[in-house]
């Protein structure tokens, strides 16, 4: 079932932003996850923007990234004029072009932007599921996300996009649902987190865990544990900068200071930084969420689930076409991990490209204005096009 | 003042360990720091092996990293079977061999290994000092170290050799007190942090002060911080490694598990021992040290201390011989931090050697064994010892 709820005008920036919610399960069955528990009802909200075609051909689903949300494009009206998280990559015009192309992007499941997640009412209970919710893997979030495209009458995406997170759902969808998608785009991502990456999120969940006020995970009416998870916001922070990146912003510049102050008040401006942006994630985020997304990312392993522990194994499922992107400053998901995955699709045969971008911005450096991206994403799009779209570009 | 505790004999290892407390400013004169505070009385904890030469020449400081103690060589008894922290570099016939050298370490002041810190009695009221204990720098740490090593009869050092933040004590003194210092070796290590270094110290600091037992400092009575002091630790433990290292150590292999648990235990090897790190730290060291401590080492700049800005101008102050040493993995205090101060020494006209060592665990490499560092520490001291050595060798 899709409940409508607003249609929202952007003016110049997207034409029309549909924000809706899609739910399943509402008498029960909803979703056996690969933990084996069962999770129901399941809501995703999601957002679409541009027109599909008639015969369903030109939809692309972008995969937001760990704290990411639906809101993907578009500024919607004054009173809220954030634009969507990656407004610079999708639009008339623009790589994902919206006047050729329907995009998608739905929040995942554990999320707390508004698909079902640790904040939502747990049925058996009637309160926030807190730690009651059950662990869910990148797996489920694809699962749910291609009930909800089937839902809107797609049967094949014409590509899946995605950064980060969102990059190890474009691999998912790849793999797991072949025949459904004609090309993945997976963005500064990996097919499985280093012990590096592991550790970083493991801190950030202990730091959380550590809060009182975490208090086992059932917090909804205490009060959050907001120092916890702003400390897990700082560490993530970092990891998504680079040494150089961190260098040109900050290096050793003082904060609104001229001499050092001599007590452990925020003297250098990367500390002052940093608690900004832990104390601003406070506001808009769930602490339990964060910890079920942390563990879903710690969790995929593409080898291990579809190829007993061989990537090439896991990528012979694949089919379509594929274009790989790392940053050179990126040292969450290093360009190695990149180059590992491009190996074990060409060994399949498959129609891949790769390009490492020399940027220093970090792991970030995928959701920054970036022309090579642009040119890459594009022109990949207008092959696909060419190639899948029924019709070519005038199906539209 | 020096107040004699214990001589211990360690028997093989490295021979007699004098263990003592160096005190001064009993009277309420003590030590004017850099902040403009007055910290008296000041006590070092430190210890000794080897043997003094009669002039006083043949006198090595060694100085210890954040978290370190002045047990450096040795093995106490069988009630402390714990060797001192770098055995391997230092004894009879080891690159710094006690046989030719009389070896110093100190606790740093700020730190709770037994000299003046926040956990020590504040004289004006009797309880410990907490958050009232003045922050300290590296150049008050270097200003305590040269009043023991005067004490001890010493007027030159024959060479200061540290690591990490014990490295930046070895630059200290070599500019500090460029006609007291024969041979400087600073160790993977830095003339200043960079922003990535002081965001992630300004992390762990938060992950303190964001637990609540932490009381403003004021925990000595009340309980310790301990859940905010674990996860600082795990902060730092991750930069002290690399991905390679962590990579060979724990990969993705699970703990005491042969399946993903779905719930929010160590699942993997790598969060196992990250806590385990956390939980032991907990055991033997003081959440304020630690606050003082890293503030310390994120205030340390060479250039803006001893240079207006210019790293140059600031070694035009050094004079004798430096070996300095980087690590290829480490990304705490990458190479090319030691790169620039090599430059900088020998736009001086410096007498310095460089190596960077090969090598995949990180920053804590300084600390591991290397037959590749011995033989530089152990050639370099015999060149030093030829050098400057009233008489060579024989004189000891």
């Amino acid at each position: 079932m899709s409940e409508y709820i607003e249609t929202l005008d952007t003016g110049q920036s997207v034409g029309t932003v549909q924000r809706q919610v899609f739910t399943f399960g509402e008498a029960g069955v909803g979703l056996v996850l690969e933990s084996g528990r069962t999770l129901a009802p399941v809501s995703l909200a999601y957002e679409t923007c541009g027109t599909l075609n008639k015969d369903g051909s030109n939809a692309i689903l972008i995969c937001h990234a760990l704290t990411g949300d639906s809101h993907v494009a578009g500024v919607y009206r004054e009173d809220d004029p954030k634009p969507g998280w990656w407004e610079i990559m999708i639009g008339p015009g623009k790589p994902i072009d919206t006047n050729r192309y329907f995009v998608i992007c739905s929040n995942v499941i554990g999320g707390c932007m508004g698909s079902t997640g640790p904040t939502c009412a747990n049925p058996r209970t009637g309160k926030p599921y807190g730690a009651e919710f059950p662990v869910v893997t990148i797996g489920d979030m694809v699962r749910c996300q291609r009930r909800l495209v089937e839902s809107l009458g797609i049967d094949r995406l014409l590509a899946v996009i995605g950064g980060s997170v969102g990059g190890m759902q474009v691999l998912e969808w790849s793999v797991r649902y072949p025949e459904k998608v004609c090309a993945a785009v997976p963005l500064a991502t990996t097919t499985k987190h280093s012990a590096q990456a592991i550790a970083f999120n493991e801190v950030a969940r202990q730091a959380i865990m550590a809060d009182p006020k975490w208090n086992g995970g059932d917090y909804y009416e205490s009060g959050r544990p907001e120092h916890g998870l702003a400390v897990a916001r700082m560490v993530g922070h970092i990891t998504y900068l680079s040494d150089e990146s961190m260098r040109h912003k900050f290096d050793r510049r003082l904060q609104d200071r001229c001499e050092l102050s001599f007590d452990f008040e925020a003297d250098f401006q990367v500390e002052s930084y940093l608690r900004y942006q832990g104390n601003k994630f406070v506001d808009r985020f769930d602490a339990n969420s964060f910890l079920y997304l942390t563990k879903a990312a710690d969790y995929f392993n593409l080898e291990n689930q579809y190829g007993d522990g061989s990537l090439v194994a896991a990528f012979s499922r694949a089919q379509g076409r594929f274009l790989v992107v790392s940053f050179t400053s990126d040292w969450l998901y290093p360009t190695y991990q990149s180059k590992t995955m491009v190996k074990a699709m060409k060994k399949n045969g498959l129609d891949v490209s790769f390009c490492e971008i020399e940027a220093p911005w970090g792991h970030d450096a995928f959701l920054l204005p970036n022309d090579r991206l642009n040119a890459l994403i594009g022109g990949f799009l207008d092959r696909v096009s060419a190639e899948c779209l029924s019709g070519g570009d005038d199906a539209v």
